[in-house]
């Protein structure tokens, strides 16, 4: 296995993530438990994956965090929308 | 600003994003709303992550990996020791 492949599936695995999250969130509508720091500087990491990406011509880095920014963004989102939880 | 600055940048970012998880989990002992598909993803991803580093010698990779593997490695952990929670 080449290190393009093992790239592909590191991207891939931390780019789904945060799907089942969003799954979770949104079906629950509940966020109390969860930290807004974490997807907030998720989504600010990632943006910033992305550039490095394209300064190194590294496609794998570029391809899969555009899944995880997209994610996590929402998932910031969905935390101010549900913040009238109990324990914020 | 060169590449590897943004590059470190991100990781640093991407490292330090589940450590406010992890204090409010600890603090709270709750993580009811928490999918624990994301921590465990994350962790199985980020190891893969520093694979890749190491065979590109990619040192941002490989070094601001290494935080985010220990913490979502324990997130996933208090996620199973909290699993009494009401809405598992």
């Amino acid at each position: 296995m080449n290190a393009t492949t093992i790239g592909l599936i590191a991207g891939t695995l931390t780019s789904v993530a945060a799907i089942p999250q969003v799954v979770k969130t949104l079906r629950t509508r509940h966020a109390r438990d969860i930290s807004i720091w974490q997807p907030l500087l998720l989504a600010f990491g990632v943006a910033l994956w992305i550039i490095y990406g394209m300064l190194i011509h590294d496609l794998p880095l570029i391809l899969t965090n555009i899944i995880s920014l997209g994610c996590n963004a929402l998932l910031t989102g969905l935390k101010f929308y549900y913040r009238d939880d109990t324990a914020s």
